[in-house]
């Protein structure tokens, strides 16, 4: 059988989340969906990870296996004509007949939007999160740095998590400043449940001066999920990229 | 009584354009309303120009005439509490009694956004126009320099509209790569009816070979509506600031 990796971008205010589930609009449940129409083969659509609802994404990746013949240039296309415009196949390729697209998954980027202007964006409302109170961007920076390398980030995750390890290497950690936006660009092995979204929480009380940048690493060490910012809302999460060994 | 001007960002794809109409959602009468809600008073708001149905404005400007007595900073947080979220009311200041957002304008920007990827964009589909076919960058941009100056640009408007004059000056003309993204930015002190989507959808056929970019300056004079590119669609376009004199 073929292995066939895709590389997905979509808006996520249309979907509750990626996962599939019964009477609920996800994205899994519409692509699956359109591989059957077009190859006339129920396929199960392995993703890197699930996204949340109303979490974007402008590269998530997953992988189907097919007996279809299609030429790989043909399959975006065909899926797209099958799918919402609020989701579209940017690339497809065939892969090892064992790449799997969770289990390969070497690193992944997130990065989180907060719009920090006085009254808030119109155009871009569903892609960021509106903070009115002017952020110390400079403190944020600082406190950024002490997530990079290997941690427990088990203050930084939701319950309602399978994981075993909450232990997890952020590659990269960086505050990007465009106009009155804020971007939260983190890279990492891996992210636990909502980790990034109270990372981001987290920022915003340093910017805010509720805590200090440099209590970011007692608040890691402290392991306690009540000492971190609160959960920001999904509409400012992307998943930018996931990476695999070449 | 005072006269106050607003900057103004929309998202256009809610609306039925700029200009009131009875049973159509616009930005103009929901705007309106929510000053009359604020104030008490019945005000005609008057724009800088209008925009068309789909188009989106990140700093339109339009003022009105008040004897509300409400501090000036209240203003934008008042109106905004008070109109749906694909409109922000960016800034509002308080001006001279004879400042008139259209007869003062002494220049506007414009852009269309193209999208030049392969398969389309999912999370910012309402905010460009997808051409698939790999256009020409460097002859687009050889192209736009002819629009620069003061040119009769009747044959980059569509009909229907009352202007006498199609003598327009465009101060600035370029081509923006951001990744995908291909803009057209147009600086000048006034646009005929489609003006910027036809200029626009003229710089599509340059960029893909169908018209020389030296022969804009033949079609130009030409005044021929035929020989320019077609009107392209409006999701693309978004009125980025109109200036006055200082």
């Amino acid at each position: 059988m073929r292995n066939i990796k895709l590389t997905i971008e979509y808006d996520g205010k249309d979907f509750n989340g990626w996962q599939k589930q019964p009477n609920k609009l996800n994205i899994q449940g519409e692509i699956e969906r359109a591989i059957e129409n077009v190859t006339g083969e129920k396929v199960e659509l392995i993703a890197s990870g699930r996204t949340d609802a109303g979490v974007h994404a402008l590269g998530q990746v997953a992988n189907f296996k097919t007996n279809s013949k299609m030429a790989i240039e043909k399959i975006p296309i065909a899926i797209n004509s099958q799918v919402k415009k609020s989701i579209r196949i940017k690339n497809a390729e065939e892969v090892d007949e064992n790449f799997h697209s969770r289990f390969n998954c070497k690193r992944k980027t997130y990065r989180y939007v907060i719009d920090n202007s006085k009254y808030g964006t119109a155009i871009y409302r569903n892609i960021s999160y509106h903070m009115p109170i002017k952020l110390n961007v400079e403190e944020m920076k600082k406190a950024i740095k002490y997530f990079e390398g290997k941690h427990d980030f088990k203050a930084f995750k939701s319950s309602g998590t399978s994981s075993k390890s909450s232990v997890r290497t952020i590659y990269s950690a960086q505050i990007l400043v465009e106009g009155d936006n804020i971007g939260i660009d983190l890279t990492g092995n891996g992210f636990l449940y909502n980790m990034v979204r109270i990372i981001a929480g987290t920022l915003v009380d340093v910017g805010l001066g509720k805590i200090k940048a440099e209590d970011i690493p007692k608040i890691i060490e402290g392991k306690d999920r009540t000492k971190a910012g609160k959960t920001l809302p999904p509409q400012g999460l992307m998943l930018i990229r996931v990476d695999y060994e070449k």
